[in-house]
């Protein structure tokens, strides 16, 4: 039994990789809620559809967020009225958004996360890090900015200070992450390469969750979202540049502080050293399914030989 | 200064009539809110969004309901989550549903239309009847339904027996229907082509507004929707018959039980005779704006006749 964590496009990727090589009952994803926000009275889960889309083989891979065949009519109708239009909701998308809307105050996250992937044609656990509300806001040099406003709205440009999740002191890790760490089967932890700071850490910032994966005692292993230094996709290397902190193999182990047992790196970073933290190298970019299945292999081997 | 009480699409076609031959200032339309209904977690208004998009001129007047250019990609897609289909949301649509919902709690459902309607590009004043919720309920022979599962969903199949308008008792009308009414410029009153058990009588039934109306003393005239009979569209003519009220020109003054000073009818029921209620012949068909330019026309003409 797997258990993934993760968050946006890349985190999916791995999370489709494994699903393609996993049975069901061998894998749970666990995936950030910290980017939900409210939008237009909507309740939008970004890194739980960018999971659930992959997975179902729905995404539009080209763009690396949405649908694929997606259309934009309401967006323009919004538009003309005077709506806000800053984020983008495709006019499929938008059924997603609707739906769980109306079910949300009836049924936790995790049950409606259950129901629509369900309907999507999956048969992975895929559950939502919490089933209570976690905001993740960024206290940037423009004032503290709600995630979705500084990432989306104004571009991830304002300067990164601190991160924090709001509402995280007395969430509750949902029940399928705590199954997931309790199944006596669990034979390792894969960190997808999701961004570390915005997707992995407030997963980890649950109450008790770094402590029981901690105290777990089986590999955990993360999966770098960096290729020399750089992020496939996203601001990653940009806000680990403003904490500080370097976006190479040590830079990573440092920023978990102890909690990882390996990382899988690419080729370009095969020099570096992590001191106590195992590395395997190979090639990280995940172009399709093919090597989303290699490199979910390869994770998973990497962390069975660490045990 | 004219007050017009419409309801669905012919309501909605007059409603262009008077307001292509008037300035914003001399006409007001109160619209029927009892066809109101959540849906999805959103609120939809068919009567005024149908009065908007027919004064904007981008309703699709083919099918007689919604937008011109619509597209359904929406539809399509909750249909494959398993949502509810039965009532068709465009994706175009869905930004009128989805704005108004989300002002819905901060601002009256007047403030609101007044918003959407001035963004729309109409000038004249479109008012819901109440800025309070009343929901029409038909008791059938299937039990009561609530308004839009009779009409839509069953398709107007089960049997009419009763109607009733829950919270009317404690609705107050819109100050924009009471500000018409008290107007000293008011010249008449046009209960326009609408389904008159519908989306007539709700507004009527409002807290003092058939008071107000008899009391006023100025000409009040309706536009028949029947024409030999028939409703032009809709279930009009089925549920007057389950009601026991013929569809003629003396079963609408019947109806009506005494309010109207004329009726406007077409020249199939020119034999008529309703006895202390004046009748003005003429073809009350509405194909294109000029038709409803002209019976507009025709209607204000007949009404200052009689006062």
């Amino acid at each position: 039994m797997i258990l993934a964590l993760a968050g946006g496009v890349g985190g999916a990727r791995l999370a489709r990789g494994l699903a393609a090589i996993l049975p069901p009952d061998d894998l749970t994803i666990a995936v950030n809620t910290g980017d939900d926000f409210e939008h237009l009275g909507l309740l939008v889960c970004p890194d739980i559809d960018t999971v659930c889309y992959t997975l179902a083989g729905i995404n539009n891979a080209a763009q690396g967020w949405g649908l694929a065949g997606e259309s934009w009519a309401f967006m323009d109708a919004l538009g003309k009225l005077g709506g806000e239009s800053w984020f983008n909701l495709g006019d499929r998308d938008l059924a997603t958004h609707v739906l769980r809307t109306g079910m949300i105050g009836r049924l936790a996250l995790s049950e409606i996360t259950a129901l629509l992937a369900g309907r999507m044609g999956i048969a992975h656990r895929i559950v939502p890090m919490s089933d209570d509300r976690v905001r993740t806001m960024i206290d940037t040099d423009e004032g503290e900015l709600p995630f979705q406003h500084y990432f989306v709205r104004r571009r991830a440009e304002p300067r990164f200070r601190a991160i924090s999740f709001d509402g995280i002191e007395t969430a509750r890790p949902s029940t399928g992450l705590l199954d997931a760490i309790a199944d006596p089967a669990l034979e390792a932890v894969i960190l997808c390469p999701s961004n570390p700071v915005l997707s992995i850490t407030p997963i980890l910032a649950l109450p008790g969750v770094r402590t029981a994966l901690a105290a777990r005692g089986v590999p955990i292993v993360a999966v770098s979202p960096f290729i020399g230094g750089q992020a496939v996709k996203g601001p990653a290397a940009k806000i680990m540049g403003e904490i500080g902190l370097a976006t190479t193999p040590p830079g990573l182990a440092a920023y978990y502080d102890g909690l990882l047992d390996g990382i899988v790196i690419d080729h370009v970073d095969a020099a570096a050293d992590a001191g106590n933290t195992a590395l395997h190298v190979t090639a990280t970019l995940m172009r399709d399914l093919d090597d989303q299945r290699r490199l979910a292999a390869e994770t998973i081997a990497f962390a069975q030989r660490l045990r």
